[in-house]
């Protein structure tokens, strides 16, 4: 059997990972690798339904384990129907945003469900990645980019610095218990800079 | 805290379950008791919503695994939302099938899943009836009355008399898993005779 790659994106909002993890896809596809790209929560047909069903209407409608539930569905069918057929296929599948999210916002931000999320994980995923990329930020200047964008500053200002700081103490604290799949990258410098740093690696641990 | 009781309706489809939760229901109400009749999967707004989700569009869709994680996170809400709070009121929740369907239909029809089931349940439900009514019924009887009903016949074409049997020895197997909260009535005869034997022994439950 031939076997890709998993790689993850993961920051605090406004970190630039999205970008990070398009521009991994580019460099990866110019240099000839049979690249997928993706994102959570969606991602597959099915969980991208569920992903309407959390994100669309009252977002309080939902407690937090019922909301665990449907984004651990949402994230096996995306396992299932696109994460797990293009690995076995000899793809690297790139995935802006994956199981360490679940566990950062929903341990984090309502109430202590990190025990939860793990079982859930364990379970009924199963799967880590290969390689998860952390894009470390200053708290501040994340939020600041996050709020120029359209459509999410009243978002961000129910949240505020104090949550993005816990957000980025969390990812720090992650890469130190995922040694082995984590790397920490500085995000704090030129779109460029970063993206350079994050190919190599990547590289690196392709080769 | 003031305590009510949750009652659970069970047994193979035209067995009768939904006609007899419905008849206990109306026999408490005029005996002035206060009480909730609800079904599964649904019985809340967001479990109706994750119903839709599950049962419209193409059912193969959803692998067994993401369709278990779909029904917990409905019956996690249809608990939130409904029963728990009218039990806490004192209320009567009569509920027109619960885990015990997950149980049998997802460990019997697609893989031995039982185990995962039970984890799952532990883990985010917790909660088992205070009594569950089990509808038994031949299955050659079940089959033919499911299918005078509309729009059902061609789903039970599919499915055939082999799995209302396999069916009916599962809910068996669970009353015997159960002894403490499943009661099995016959329902073999006339609905007035099955609702009076119902009532009985909801009666002296409650008493």
């Amino acid at each position: 059997m031939t076997c890709g790659t998993f790689i993850t994106f993961e920051g605090i909002d406004g970190s630039g990972k999205s970008t990070q993890a398009r521009l991994l896809a580019d460099h990866l596809r110019n240099a000839g690798r049979d690249v997928v790209l993706t994102r959570e929560p969606g991602g597959s047909a099915g969980a991208e339904e569920i992903r309407s069903l959390v994100l669309q209407g009252d977002p309080d409608r939902w407690s937090a384990e019922t909301e665990i539930l449907l984004f651990t569905a949402a994230r096996r069918d995306h396992l299932e129907k696109t994460i797990q057929p293009a690995v076995e296929a000899g793809q690297i599948v790139i995935c802006d945003r994956f199981a360490d999210s679940t566990r950062l916002y929903q341990g984090i931000t309502r109430g202590d469900l990190r025990g939860v999320v793990d079982q859930l994980h364990s379970l009924m995923i199963g799967r880590e990645p290969d390689l998860t990329v952390i894009i470390d930020m200053d708290p501040t200047t994340g939020l600041s980019r996050a709020k120029g964008r359209e459509g999410t500053e009243e978002r961000f200002e129910d949240f505020g610095i104090a949550l993005q700081q816990r957000m980025r103490a969390g990812f720090l604290a992650l890469a130190q218990e995922f040694p082995d799949r984590c790397v920490v990258i500085d995000g704090d410098r030129d779109i460029d800079a970063v993206a350079a740093d994050v190919a190599a690696l990547v590289e690196k641990r392709l080769a």
